[in-house]
């Protein structure tokens, strides 16, 4: 050991083949960052979470804290967690595909890409045409002695012949520089005016005609994604869309671990430097991608929970996960871009949706508006699988809500072979009754991991084919199934053989009991709110579940196992990422907006963690389907089927 | 002449003791202006106002222009126009105490402070107290589980309960902030609100209760002098007034003159940066001595012509002189006053009264509002005389107004003994029936020159007693005077011999040619006005005469000499500085505010440049005191008097 001299250590990491130089006794996960390798790590680098698995070519050229999370096998390989790992020397690191986030590759990521697909041209539905900002070409006529309206009064009256706009400002330099620019165009003049709540603000202006031009990216801040729509705000259409990983990723993989990390490491501005650098970057790769200048980009609206948002604005989160939970802001004003860092327009405007509470975010929010739940006459319940489970039951009447902190299973986190929805990912799966098992993967590509929707199915397909009892736990009648083997880690089923040198694919007990659990904690949210409102299955005109599954989710499945209250499937609606056309919606629309703040200011939340019934809930829900059978008739009949 | 070698020259100014070092040739202005010397310059360095006589010690050390302006005589004493002479060597200049604006003395400046006196505390009558900037203290209950309302959200609750705020904004810093402050405080803050428009801005939020203080300042931004005053938010009181002189004065005397040097010189910039670092001394003098923090001045109202608010905002005032004169805004809204570089409050307002054209500014704006003619039955008449000479008509109905350009006479600019209202100028005058004359001075000091209430006396003596007649020529019959002799420029009328080594004070037939020029000009105005709108002097209810005349203005003499139209005496009241008084009611009122937009908005402005009967009019008001004796009957009956 070297320990204590500063040598300088090359870190090479495969196969991605970037360098880095780091000090002696530096760890592995840092030193993965300064290459710009984002490891996935759900801890936070504590050590605990296991995800941060690589493979170094020397044992001698790192220090390594005991762990229990590495089998003696993976230790033989050279396995080990890069956040319990010191670097000592020269080491070339491999890491696995499954568990990196290469920066480089980023913006060309299939994967995210596809995600961010899934949500398409959402046409703003109900609400009138009316864009937050927008280019409006006026011609006026010039002064003369009998006409001497100044120029910015007269600017003023040329914008309100054509739009609405009783309230209106100007910035400062807007006004220093207008003179020049109206004699300068014969006063005729392009202008980019933005709504800053009932305040219209003239953001730009130009000589001539440049009314054609006009975009806005709208933004998904997802915890694990991050997903940006470039916008044509004079036709309303989709140019292109684009999708990276959230590179705060290494700082943990939900935000509560954020929220910790960055308060432990005093690093709010590193969290925000990260989300903002993940949102620039997409926007200059939608913008050189379709030849458009930043500054034709008048504004960016961004939807996603609330700590994202917070984390974005660097607003301090700390009390979001801290009792009594609350936000800094719900409603958080217009700002210029410019102000959070993000590079557009550099007198563009950044929109963020209203929030509900600090664990109800705008994506939420962007998921009412976009189902268009707030304007149904009957009752209808939406549920956004995530990191958390949030449900909102309503109608135009009410709106109830609630966030179930169940964890991310149906992301893929917390289970051994999960994954995100992404090339390789097992998003749909059978058991045949021979016990063998039937796949899809995303892309048709050789199978990595399972994502969200081939858990469903897992969990479903092992439950209906008795191979998992009420309780999760691997039946007994099952142990001669040479499916299921017992590993380091307990029984575990076989769900893909190694196949063409890549790794088998299971499902542990553990994996099992995670998925089990957040299901359990949506139905206990869903109920909690239905029992609330006196609200029966049988009243329930839709269900619309939204969240990155996969393309192919068997709404069916989510009956199944308990986690949706048992209507006809055709009342289940999936609708993929309803936070960025919520974001897009909004973008087009100043009605939608104001329909965005009325769902927000008038949604009442229940905070699950002190509601005295969830815990008995959540633990009733803990059985496939549910201790009460009845809730589930369906599901009752489909098992009886396969029980006997 | 040693031209073209650049050797250094000391300059050094007395009664100061200033000195400078400037290259050889370097205009004598120049170096003034370089040593902090404000020299008089009405032509802005053109060489024929002869404002800026200085005594040189040696004839050897400038290089001088021939001029007309210098008599054989000063020639003689080494007097020399500043503008016109180039230094060549060390010299010493002796500076005129009436020529001289010293930097350095200027906040002490007496004459100039009491002037800022001449609006005392205007109570905003008739407008309900609800200041521009306010601050206000909240007490919030902390958030806890069953109350999770975000921490922006529940301030504006607090705001919304202590006043009408249905729009808010609040700017993003504020924002990042307001969590850490309101936990400071225990959910007890005070915030410093700021009204833009209809919109209520959350300027500051502070932990704990500092809504005790509350400070504003007010401006008035004249052409010549800049008058400022301090006022407590929290009670309506004016706490103190300062004044100094516009340090752009030696740019030009009038703005049309700086704007064609600012233009010329590309000195936009430096125009900006003389008016705001007046504004700031100001500022910082009033905060001193009340032991004020800068901080606690949350707002900046200003008041002043077109062009005034356009230098200090540095928008572009060119188009104010050229055809077809048009400002570049007339409705300024509210602006962060550190983006125009006045320091108070980091994030305090700057608002800017609004104007109706390029020659009718926000001070008229202020008259109106300060006289209330806006809110009148009867139709009245507001002049305010300063270097152009505005006039409103009008009443509760309608309002029209016009600008005369007839130079600043009454101002002292262009009089050779004119002065402005400070000490030791002559402020009554009258001249007995044995041609004597009798005076007093401000301050009852030393004469020194005559300011504006002098010349409307000293105009109105001569006339009156017969020494001028209608044309206003020295008479014949006068040429026995004793008080009448013949210069180099003429005949001139000795009003103060020479007393205990001052200089004599003069009236000169240039003099009186300017003063009935400027008069005419004015009356003109005011017959163009009235003639359009069908009204008589009979019609007027009153007349308020503003401007920096003197504080026993004889308002009599206007009539006599046939400026205002001849109504009863007691229908004519001398209102003083309405242009600070207004901006203090707008402060103190929001109200207020709005009726001066609303002034603004509606005032009919008559352009008199284009006006086919102008010049018929002030050709016609060029007599004393007019072609059309029955236009002032009671004018006619005095002068009988005497010319039997």
């Amino acid at each position: 050991m070297e320990k204590g001299t500063k040598k300088k250590c090359t870190v090479r990491f495969e196969p991605s083949g970037l360098k880095t130089e780091v000090p002696t006794g530096t760890v592995l996960l840092e030193a993965a960052h300064q290459a710009g390798i984002y490891l996935s790590s759900i801890c936070g680098g504590d050590g605990y979470c296991g995800k941060c698995k690589v493979i170094i070519d020397s044992s001698e050229a790192v220090q390594r804290r005991p762990t229990a999370l590495l089998t003696p096998d993976e230790i033989r390989q050279n396995v080990l967690l890069a956040c319990q790992s010191q670097v000592l020397s020269d080491v070339t690191v491999t890491v696995p595909p499954s568990h990196c986030l290469e920066k480089n590759q980023i913006l060309m990521d299939a994967n995210a890409h596809r995600f961010s697909e899934l949500a398409g041209d959402v046409p703003a539905e109900g609400f009138e045409y009316d864009p937050l900002v927008r280019k409006i070409y006026v011609e006026m006529s010039a002064p003369t002695v009998h006409d001497h309206t100044a120029d910015h009064e007269r600017l003023y009256l040329a914008i309100r012949e054509k739009i609405d706009a009783p309230i209106m400002q100007t910035g400062f330099r807007i006004l220093q520089k207008l003179p020049a620019l109206l004699t300068k165009g014969d006063y005729k003049a392009t202008v980019t005016i933005g709504r800053r709540g009932q305040t219209t603000e003239v953001i730009e202006v130009e000589a001539g005609n440049h009314s054609t031009r006009n975009f806005a990216v709208a933004v998904d801040l997802g915890t694990t994604t991050v997903v940006a729509h470039l916008v044509d705000l004079t036709n309303t259409t989709t140019v292109d869309t684009e999708a990276t990983y959230n590179s705060q990723i290494n700082f943990g993989e939900d935000y509560i671990r954020r929220i910790i990390y960055a308060e432990e490491n005093d690093a709010f501005d590193e969290m925000q430097n990260r989300i903002v650098h993940d949102v620039n970057g997409l926007i200059v790769t939608l913008a050189e991608r379709s030849r458009i200048d930043l500054q034709e980009i008048a504004a960016v609206i961004c939807s996603g929970n609330t700590a994202m948002v917070h984390f974005l604005l660097n607003l301090d989160p700390r009390r979001i996960r801290r009792e009594p939970y609350v936000a800094s802001a719900s409603f958080v004003p217009p700002i210029r871009a410019a102000e959070a860092g993000i590079q557009i327009n550099k007198r563009g405007l950044l929109y963020c949706l209203p929030s509900v509470a600090a664990y109800v975010g705008s994506d939420i929010v962007a998921g009412v508006l976009t189902t268009r739940l707030f304007a149904k006459r009957g009752v209808c319940l939406f549920v956004d699988i995530g990191t958390n489970g949030e449900v909102v039951l309503g109608n135009r009447d009410w709106l109830v809500c609630a966030s179930s902190s169940a964890g991310p299973a149906f992301e893929g986190s917390s289970v051994k072979h999960g994954m995100r929805a992404g090339a390789g990912a097992i998003e749909r799966l059978s058991i045949l009754e021979d016990g063998s098992v039937k796949f899809k993967t995303i892309g048709d590509d050789p199978p990595v991991g399972i994502c969200g929707s081939g858990l469903l199915d897992t969990l479903a397909e092992l439950f209906v084919n008795g191979l998992i009892d009420r309780t999760g736990r691997f039946t007994a009648g099952t142990s001669d199934n040479t499916h299921l083997s017992e590993s380091d880690e307990g029984l575990q089923f076989q769900l893909v053989p190694p196949i063409d040198g890549h790794h088998e694919i299971v499902i542990t007990q553990a994996d099992i009991d995670n998925l089990v659990r957040s299901k359990a904690g949506v139905f206990a949210a869903i109920k909690i709110l239905m029992v609330s409102t006196q609200t029966k299955p049988e009243d329930l005109k839709a269900i619309y579940l939204a969240g990155g599954f996969g393309n192919f989710l068997n709404v069916r499945q989510a009956v199944t196992i308990g986690m949706l209250p048992d209507v006809p499937v055709e009342k289940i609606h999936f609708v993929g990422n309803t936070s960025i056309a919520g974001a897009k919606v909004v973008l087009l629309s100043r009605q939608a907006l104001e329909a965005a703040e009325k769902i927000a200011g008038s949604m009442a939340y229940f905070d699950l963690m002190s509601h005295p019934d969830y815990m008995d809930e959540f633990i009733r829900a803990r059985f496939l389907p549910h201790t009460d059978l009845s809730l589930f008739p369906s599901v009752q009949k489909i098992n009886r089927r396969y029980d006997t």
